[in-house]
């Protein structure tokens, strides 16, 4: 069986970063916004729609009371299952094709029979304010207060569209095998110790 | 100035056992017991006392309704408090001693000027059931509810006084660097991989 490491990520801890350090050191390919890439292309949408698509709770079944309690046809709604299951789809073939690090996308729960090294990335909130001022477009224009706004109102969707999917909090440790705080540690040294616990780890068979 | 490491840890989860590793392979002092066994020592009580005294919240007034806002004298309080100080005290001699491991007793607050590297221990409920049986003595007598009641007892406990003696979250990530789930990977290459991101530090000056 593959090897796979899924990455949930605090908005500017630098998650993304520490994903791709830990693809080149142990060889393995790296998957994140391929992902919406690969749905777009097959569901003949543009990628900024998928993208928006996919971050919404994909099953909001709208409440009629009174009514009949069959979910009314609604093409929102349909189209949101039809990319979640998609995405489903996807991270399946993308856990079966090679050994791999995925970003994002509840990979940790989707891909759970893979037994995958399920990492959360975290930082204290100024230091995700500095990396977002530093590395992201547009951020540097933000005020302090808009800023930590932003950062929090990514978080929150993190947070809900991991827990609507998955039933589970995206915040809970126990749904993770190791939590880094990237305040203190550097990416590349945090990428080195973590690629020596994969190597470590019995083959998965 | 010294390089410490902090333990925080579930019950059962191994948190020891890992530091003690650590501590090997860095050649770096090991502190859990010796600890209580040096306030025992100075303040002329016994050990057990002591443990005892010092699991408690330590500063706990006593209300008087109607009565002076000034605490009443109570000799087991101020008993709490003085075994607190000198706790407090051994860690800062024991921190400025050498580089050391120290797990539990609030050290990583105690000790924040010295910027220690702070762990988390945790692991999942049924593993920490699992490795009490196998590790603790008299554990094997008790039935899966009891063993259950008592792990989350102590993780009461110690949450408890975490929180009471530091103001913070003793379960936040936030006030830890790195947390670990001894679930799934063991606690041999744990301590491999944070021995090697301790080395990779910056010295601590």
């Amino acid at each position: 069986m593959t090897r796979i490491i899924t990455i949930s990520r605090e908005y500017g801890s630098g998650g993304r970063e520490l994903g791709k350090l830990l693809a080149q050191k142990l060889g393995y390919a790296y998957y994140d916004k391929e992902i919406v890439s690969e749905i777009a292309q097959r569901s003949e949408l543009s990628e900024s729609y998928v993208q928006n698509m996919i971050e919404q709770k994909p099953f909001i079944f709208p409440v009629h009371i009174g009514e009949s309690l069959e979910p009314q046809a609604d093409p929102m709604l349909s189209q949101s299952q039809e990319l979640f299951g998609l995405q489903c789809s996807i991270l399946r073939e993308l856990g079966e094709k090679s050994d791999c690090v995925i970003v994002g996308r509840c990979a940790d729960y989707v891909l759970s029979e893979h037994d995958p090294l399920r990492l959360f990335v975290y930082a204290q909130l100024e230091h995700r304010m500095q990396r977002c001022r530093d590395t992201e477009d547009g951020m540097g224009d933000l005020s302090e207060k808009e800023l930590r706004t932003r950062i929090q109102a990514v978080d929150r969707q993190r947070s809900d569209y991991y827990e609507f999917c998955t039933g589970n909090r995206w915040s809970d440790r126990l749904n993770y095998d190791l939590c880094v705080n990237t305040s203190k540690i550097s990416l590349e040294e945090l990428a080195e110790a973590i690629a020596m616990v994969v190597r470590s780890l019995p083959s998965a068979n």
